[in-house]
């Protein structure tokens, strides 16, 4: 079968791989029909990953249908049209029973990352019962490939996380796919205000189309002041750290309302300057997390009553002949304007 | 009256003051019976806490008599025995409807701060309906003045923020008498685990006295790995920070676990480095709060029910005229081996 | 003044009165410039509220004009503009504390009940501070009259109790002005499902119109098996009462899923029966609540960014001169279609 | 094997009986070491629990040795030492996944109802990985008995429901195993005051010892007076149903103060009077619940650290031999002060 596959530091190829089988009898194996791109495969692509080895097949995301599951697999069947979760999860470990499926001790983050992906004919999913979803009927299946990570990643990191109330405000800084995951999700909770914060006017300008209430294009220096401005300088409830560098984690220090909350998604490459010094009487809470995917129930709900419209996400759609094309589109989403790419299988 | 002053950095006196009056038709003004003096005064007479100006009265905890009260007091008379809070709230405000009371816009920590405090004969206290409580029949006065801020201190930023769980481990960074406090009020949850951090063997026995499961002294440097030891490599649920320096926060990112909690009630003077990079994908939550003496009335109903010991915390006692020598015992804990001391006005 | 006065069961007249003074030094007078009618009002016409004694002035809702403000009161001055709450609130009770105004122990719904009300040209409120909320510029202030009871009792006691999330389904059960107030306010939190059930086609058309996903007429006496099947035999999630009565609490019983809420905001007049021998082993969680009003600032914020459009509820419109006339039409609702109707003073 | 067996009502015998072996993979076979009798037992002895049928070996608690396991059981192997937990969780339904296991699709009580149970030399344990718990070194095994299902109970359904904090007040309807379960785990939290309400003046001494701060003998018919004037006319916070009768439950309703639970765990064969002619307006929350087994490792964790001593509860010893003598002496606990009895299989 045809896989994209990481071949060390700034280097990948589409090439011919056997289709996997099952090893363990909570296994199952997915003939792709849709994956997507993530942020965190170009993560990987500059050898940001250390967990990710040459010869790994990438992805993480993606719809598909059962083709063959192991002996102890009681949820899914031979031709079952599914969703796959980006997290794996036993459900019994110590972690998963506290809902902490990032941190099963058997799984985690480990498609096209410790074990081959999705970006691939078929793919191998371990602990199937728990790590797929029935697709809805008649759900989109394009949409729903964003419910796989980014959805997810978006509402339990960002807005869950942020505690996002009605009347509230929110800040979001960063409006790569990411960011906007959060917004679209963060609407469910009704906030008075969403902040955009961004360096690119395209991705604010989507950001508003999707519904931001303000945007603030932050390459003037001058973000925390504008925030501060727009919220009769009291700050924000919430700030969604989404880009994971250090300056945007000191944007949302400047921003945060006192009894607010700093919830951080972007993956963070070296360490940054926490000002206890001017935070430690203010009542704040920083979160970090890992996407559980335990919301994804409650985003399939939602899309199926259309609360959500996901679709909105994708910009680029390719064969998986064409992986590379995407793959470049993707990386250079400041000319190309690109958010999801879909990868038809 | 006779009253400590604030003079300037590293300067201070006993002075003859004029008693106070009311100000504000809410205010009350209360004839001191007990005081004590909190870690933040010497802060304070370091020079570190800006909105402290020389020729202040300090202090901010106590237990006296009202002497007068404001034409609208509606919950105090002449009289009256009452407990006194740190934080001084309208219960009005924005922030105060919220439980914040540590940012009442006109309150919050000002006793003894930006207006004149406890360490005197006679006290103004303004808010005083919210900021006063009346002493339970038979309840022990010198136990009393421990719930004016150090165990509300210890048991909101530390405690309740940090979540903590029976059966759940917790790390206690720093055995001074905040963090004693929140030993003892991590108590009313039933912790499995308290591991007492210091680097004061004779404060690691008071904490072993106090109910603490293990201590750690960390001088030598390997307290991240003794604790890890004893934690079978998982961390602890909760580590609360209650030192204020660059060197103890920076242990509680070593320490907590996936999915645990970084409470911290240290007054920091400088930024400190938060490890996002090993942090983000960990589900830790970080939380940082000034008192806000919500608690007090829970605090006032378990010390009546034998829950809480406060008395335990007091060391020493001295007179009113003697409290220039109640400075220099606390100020010289290691030798003195003072956690709070007592002074009768 | 003129003002609407209850005459013992059954009888109220528009009368003259004196205009209310000044009692406590936390009072303030408001000239009156909306006002409405509840359903309590006509429960109270009926002699079904035994605090509500002949000759009061009934009403406990609407937007005025500071007219005379006590010596203790800091928040408002003559002149101000300002929404009255249904609810009046100390702030500084043992029940106020725990942000159960409703159970002020010098306050609570007191207004047009145990004191004259807000049908009159002006209104004495008491705990001002606490009680009035500053009218926000450019606010509509006939969709502020809804503030005052309505809209916080169907989120409290409905939505907030009912704990409605995301991708959850809901039964409103009763859609008068309440229900309704329910329904609309639900949508805050992004339901998948909100079921609306009534007798009359026409308050399920309004509800249809408002947001409702499904519509059931329980006339027929099999309105629990059309909801079971709407929800695929699992019954809802939140099951919000808003009738009063035990037929309707009964339905609520009957279509309410394993770990489930029924939210009663419903005035009960008589018990009901319970049937624990089918929901002892069912994890459901039934709520009561008179309303508290600690959502106000909220639902104000949801106002202003147009998260909420209360002026939906609002179907006719009358001066003081014909109150008597609104009284009819809002109790002949089956007839005349009435949900909130706003009274000029 | 021998084996307690459920002839139909009033009817059961020790039988010999077929060991059994494994049906699906997920199974486990444990050889019982020691069991107990339930209340529920009882129940089922009477012919009020219709799921369990003539034949059916009885029994949901225990102890006992890994024998078999089959192919898809990963967290356990032959000769672990296990802790049966009375509810059979699959983990991955979507109500496991929620983590109310109580209504697992595939599980929830079955064992010693639906299946054969555990008053037998061997059992079959469905779902084997997520309803058994490796015994920690040195554990008291008598004691883990009481992990299986009244401990559980008393924690989630009476405690947890009850929302039980430091300095509240709770009263216990009911001091029967199950109460007294609920008692011991209610100190996890400090409550302020904990009131033993009972008929039997041994029980209430039991109570007492156990940490009741008050006792109340409902046998004059004015407990509720008691109960009020011990709270000082308020109530409790916390009211914990633990008979399962209307009398008990309507006590529970006249003794919870405003804002207050009641928590049941009753077992209820009839429907009782809710008097929302009084509670509508009180804000007070009613919960039912039937043991989902979540709190099993928090229960592990302070039974190894000594926060909780279930042995108390143990009253007398048998062994499997003459276990028809052990159901006499349970049956008859007012004659035999039976708590809860060890049968050594």
């Amino acid at each position: 079968m045809q896989a994209l596959v990481y071949l060390g530091p700034q280097d990948k190829a589409l090439q011919d791989r056997p289709r996997p089988g099952l090893v363990a009898p909570t296994d199952a194996i997915v003939k792709m029909t849709l994956t997507t791109i993530c942020g965190t495969d170009l993560h990987i692509l500059k050898g940001d990953v250390p967990t990710c080895t040459a010869g790994r097949i990438l992805g993480h995301e993606g719809v598909g249908i059962i083709d063959e599951v192991g002996s102890a697999v009681t949820a899914f069947k031979v031709g079952d049209a599914v969703l796959i979760s980006c997290v794996s999860a036993c459900g019994k470990c110590v972690n998963c029973r506290r809902q902490m499926y990032s941190h099963c001790t058997t799984g985690g983050w480990i498609l096209g990352n410790s074990i081959d992906g999705t970006q691939a004919e078929y793919v191998r999913i371990p602990h199937a019962d728990m790590s797929l979803y029935p697709i809805p009927t008649g759900a989109d299946e394009e949409a729903l490939v964003m419910l796989s990570d980014i959805l997810p990643t978006g509402l339990e990191c960002g807005v869950l996380n942020g505690r996002v109330q009605p009347g509230n405000s929110v800040a979001i800084v960063g409006c790569g796919p990411i960011g906007l995951a959060a917004l679209l999700t963060a609407k469910f909770y009704s906030p008075a205000e969403i902040i955009a914060i961004d360096l690119d006017e395209g991705r604010l300008a989507v950001a508003k189309r999707f519904g931001a209430t303000a945007t603030v294009n932050s390459g003037d220096g001058h973000a925390a002041e504008a925030v501060m401005k727009l919220t009769a300088q009291r700050g924000v409830d919430t700030a969604i750290e989404a880009v994971g560098v250090p300056a945007t984690f000191e944007l949302c220090q400047q921003i945060v309302a006192a009894g607010g909350t700093i919830a951080n998604i972007g993956v963070h490459g070296v360490k940054v300057d926490l000002h206890l010094e001017n935070l430690w009487d203010r009542n704040v809470t920083i979160t970090t997390r890992l996407v559980d995917t335990v919301s994804t129930p409650m985003l399939l709900k939602t899309l199926c009553s259309h609360q959500l419209d996901p679709k909105q996400l994708i910009t680029h759609r390719f064969k998986l002949d064409n992986i590379l094309d995407a793959y470049e589109t993707f990386a250079h989403a400041a000319e190309t304007q690109a958010l999801k790419v879909i990868i038809e299988t």
